[in-house]
């Protein structure tokens, strides 16, 4: 199937939400402190319990690379236990110079077996490229990031507009496989006007809600008549709601919490 | 020993030398071709034959993910047997939100035990500084890519200075432990000036000679002068150099050519 209509089909109508696989050791709760797998078997759980909710799931690969060997074995059979009908976002920011984006490709979407892996400008448009030759695989480019520092270049003003348009715009020139969304923030709401301009029908994956403090009811009033998917992320407000024995289902809880805030 | 002393020490005086250890599957001699840790074997033996010419090494790490665990246990091994004098440099030109930075910090300097990592700027300042924090480790910030599509974003004018100017600045901002230097490619000979005034004493890791086509022999010409200490990499033309049984003498010659094009 091909990346867009996988995409689609996860979201059905709305807005969809993305869980970000982002275990942090010290949060875990207390079951997973001795265990060898310890993210690959939290990260299983929450799949579980969050599942009815989720269209996607969003493994960051920082938080495995830390782990070295067993961090990247885990994060592998993370992405085989995730459903197959859920789109699996490889959050790694990759982007080099060609040949070295196309062995990145290869780990992301071969070796790691993701649907989507986001992507980062700077090294421009040949950097990109290999990563959106497969209509099965599609990228989400960073645009606009949560961060405080992304405004630091992203919106510097180069004739007048900012430098998250001129991404913007090189994604849409990238995209007639239709497998090229946009990251946006949802800490920036200011700047949403412009970027839905200048996306005209580019996929979005909005992180930034729950811990880093986006609102997500403003969000939906923000993409309301939007033409193209849309998911928004969560990761720690949702998989670590509780460090307590009732980890699963507080994660249940704020998955379906926040799935309501964002489809009213 | 922190990374300033460690890098001033591996390139005693003149422009260092630094081996990109990308090796590429269907280029390595016969005698790999089944070995189930051929990247690494193959990197010992290039690293055995090179470093009486090497200041650093250089890893891209695209070419050890695409093959998943495997590929970083070798990777990890590599780090491990380049002689502790030389610099390791990872090339994974990573950047993220701050707490995500911080990980792939953890992962580069903890698990794999680089010196140093490439950090891709687009998020801002708060997504390099956890690069920074410790004085053994360093970083070298992407300003000026050697690929063709570099141009795309890096050097589009904001109030008349290109983009990457406005990033040498904040590396200048980051670099009170002096770990800090910045990439700025081989290829693009008319930007120099303008860089080396920007850069002031930053340290410089220059790829793009060899296969994409930047002369040594010009970059010499440009740093003559600079203050600070300079890494130019070649990867392929030397680990490449041959795919026959003399591949390791063919590496060894190469690199040392490329030293005396390098130091006259």
């Amino acid at each position: 199937m091909n990346f867009s209509t996988k995409l689609l089909n996860s979201i059905n109508n709305g807005i969809g939400l993305c869980v970000g696989l982002d275990p942090i050791p010290d949060r875990l709760p207390e079951k997973f402190r001795n265990d060898s797998e310890s993210l690959y078997n939290f990260n299983c759980e929450i799949i579980e319990a969050t599942k009815e909710f989720a269209s996607a799931y969003k493994p960051n690969l920082a938080f495995y690379e830390r782990f070295g060997v067993s961090g990247w074995e885990q994060l592998r059979k993370t992405v085989k236990a995730i459903p197959s009908d859920k789109i699996v976002i490889l959050d790694a920011k990759r982007g080099d110079i060609g040949s070295t984006s196309e062995a990145y490709a290869g780990a992301a979407f071969d070796s790691l077996g993701g649907d989507a892996i986001t992507v980062s400008p700077y090294l421009g448009r040949d950097s990109v490229e290999p990563f959106v030759t497969r209509e099965q695989n599609g990228i989400f480019l960073l645009a606009v990031t949560s961060n405080p520092g992304g405004k630091d270049f992203q919106e510097l003003l180069i004739d007048g507009e900012p430098l998250y348009v001129y991404v913007i715009r090189m994604a849409r020139l990238l995209a007639s496989k239709r497998n090229v969304g946009l990251v946006v923030g949802a800490t920036k709401p200011s700047l949403w006007d412009n970027v839905l301009r200048e996306a005209v029908d580019l996929p979005l994956l909005i992180p930034g809600v729950g811990a880093q403090g986006g609102d997500p009811v403003e969000i939906r009033n923000i993409l309301s008549g939007y033409p193209a998917p849309a998911l928004v992320n969560s990761s720690r407000a949702i998989i670590h709601a509780s460090s307590g024995s009732d980890y699963a289902v507080a994660a249940r809880n704020a998955a379906a919490f926040l799935f309501d805030q964002l489809n009213g």
